[in-house]
């Protein structure tokens, strides 16, 4: 994977400007709605069990996040994933703080069973804490490093049948077999909520618009952590990140791949 | 219509300070509060059915925006909106999404009939959906562009008794005899999610203070479209657009609407 | 108190990067996870009966916030408060809007009366409310000074063995006894929705690293205020003083503090 490939694979969300359906959570809706939006794709939110599936019919990916839980919000995700698996439409799915409790734990479970998503991205900590039931998150932000949940993705990866993604200093895509890294970005990202829900609905935007999920899922990681890092750079913190990281989205260029991506 | 007026209606906002409560989507609960405190309203988001009909009957307006939907959500408006009337509270109402999904246009019937709303605000494919319920609509975004709407707008004037309001690159406002438009705005603007919920808001504190609901409306468009371009010139993107935008309702005066406003 | 207490409990969060358990309004999540996260905490939003006892028990501090009550939402409340009274871990609550309807004024005092609040934060209107349930307040910005509330807030912390502080021009921290004033702040800050809400996320960063409940809450409320107040000296609105704000926190120094704090 390279450059061209990021820069070619994000001309393909920009001229396709995919729909894709989000089920997510209350903190991150509004970033993740303008993230897909900077990027050039069309976001909705809807959660009614009254309307998932009328939505999943019409949209390119679907975007399940489970970072505010509750009952009516499962039974929405299930019934959205399993239309999506009837449709062959592609579900990426963002298991927030898998590990900090029981229900969320068995929650992740359920969607990994019931919606077989193309793609599983995490930080260290939940993609360690979906194979092993016993490892402890701390609420929704990782305990381990990225290089240490290697093996627990590629076993995941095996077992699932989905690219997994563990979000961190490194980013790690794999397939199960081949594993590819994103040294982009900035530990500036950790201090902005959402950043990681963020990667999760902007691989929606890449999976809907390219069939091949492990090249959509790489050139989406390494957008959303190049565009992190060059905003890095014009920021005072993480409120300027914030809104830095969307104009970067929007305006990244070919060029701006090309000098910053790391491998 | 003129500059005149509109520098008048924003005035009369500022010193009246209206009360304007909002049952509204999870994605723009915050862009629309802060629009309305750098507007010099008072927000409030309350959506229990416990007390939906208390707080209306404190409220100078109520605004209702179906972005999210969901039963008990549902259930709040109807009750909100017949309180309102009740009481001669202008009802503010945004058919977010409504022909996307079965669900969404049967519920946006129910409101307009149960609530009565005072102005309806949405996009081209939104309005035209409104009196047609086989046009499609690609999820929140449109699909048509506003001028193609007129008609449809006049006729439902004419059906609801509404205000109706088309957002575009074009605004156009009509009672169902005079179509009043607004050149104002930016594309930039269809960038940054929940624009056009925000517009609905703003109009809200607009009908909460003045009872001419053509007037404020006209003029509640013109202040958003009119803030919208003036934030544009300042902003490398999305981003930057959101946070310009608020400073921009916060700072607007007499000067920057006569010299901008085009109609 | 001084500025020296001031910059050590500041550092103590940061240290310590305590895990805060919210269960808060849906306008103001992103702005309280993101101001906890710049601070150097670790914020947790989970609202689900089947989980909020479970992230209790990992958590340092609970924050409840009524901002957007449902029945749902004040069931894991309670849940939530009782947990965290047999754990011995402080509730920070912000009874948001009390007063404005019966439900509201309600279930502020069932919350109070079921998970026994370490700190109790609100506007004037609010804190007053608490007290005399014929106090009205106009949704959820204040009527009343902060000056004016001082008694009622000295007589609710004796009646609940909670500190209590109201938002204000100068706010106050009472334990009843003795009462500490912060004169720090800006006006503009009220024109930013959820400012008072954050603060109350932030007391809750700080009383889970400090066991003096009256030291940390004077502590956390003049972090905020003077965060607040430097972030207004570089916006030109309320847009630029959100992002600001973020950017203050993350970097507010032991000299920052010592130069602009005022008592």
């Amino acid at each position: 994977m390279n450059a061209e490939i990021i820069t070619q694979q994000l001309e393909q969300v920009r001229q396709k400007a995919p729909l894709v359906h989000n089920i997510t959570n209350f903190v991150v809706m509004n970033n993740t709605a303008n993230a897909l939006l900077a990027l050039g794709a069309s976001p909705v939110m809807a959660h009614a069990v009254n309307e998932v599936t009328d939505m999943v019919n019409i949209a390119g990916a679907l975007v399940i996040n489970m970072g505010t839980l509750s009952e009516h919000w499962v039974e929405a995700m299930l019934a959205a994933g399993k239309q999506a698996k009837v449709n062959g439409t592609p579900v990426v799915f963002d298991p927030v703080g898998v590990g900090a409790t029981p229900y969320r734990t068995e929650v992740a479970q359920k969607i990994i069973d019931v919606c077989q998503p193309s793609v599983i991205r995490g930080n260290g900590s939940e993609i360690m804490a979906l194979l092993n039931s016993n490892t402890k998150t701390k609420g929704v932000d990782s305990t381990a490093s990225s290089e240490s949940a290697v093996d627990s993705a590629k076993e995941l990866a095996g077992q699932t049948g989905a690219v997994v993604v563990i979000s961190g200093s490194t980013d790690y895509i794999t397939d199960g077999k081949e594993v590819l890294e994103v040294k982009n970005g900035d530990t500036m990202m950790t201090k902005v909520t959402g950043m990681g829900c963020t990667a999760t609905a902007v691989i929606g935007a890449f999976v809907a618009a390219e069939k091949d999920c492990l090249k959509a899922t790489f050139a989406a990681m390494a957008v959303m952590s190049i565009a992190g890092e060059l905003a890095v750079k014009k920021s005072a913190g993480p409120g300027s990140l914030q809104m830095n990281f969307l104009d970067t989205i929007y305006q990244l260029s070919a060029a701006d791949i090309e000098n910053t991506f790391a491998e």
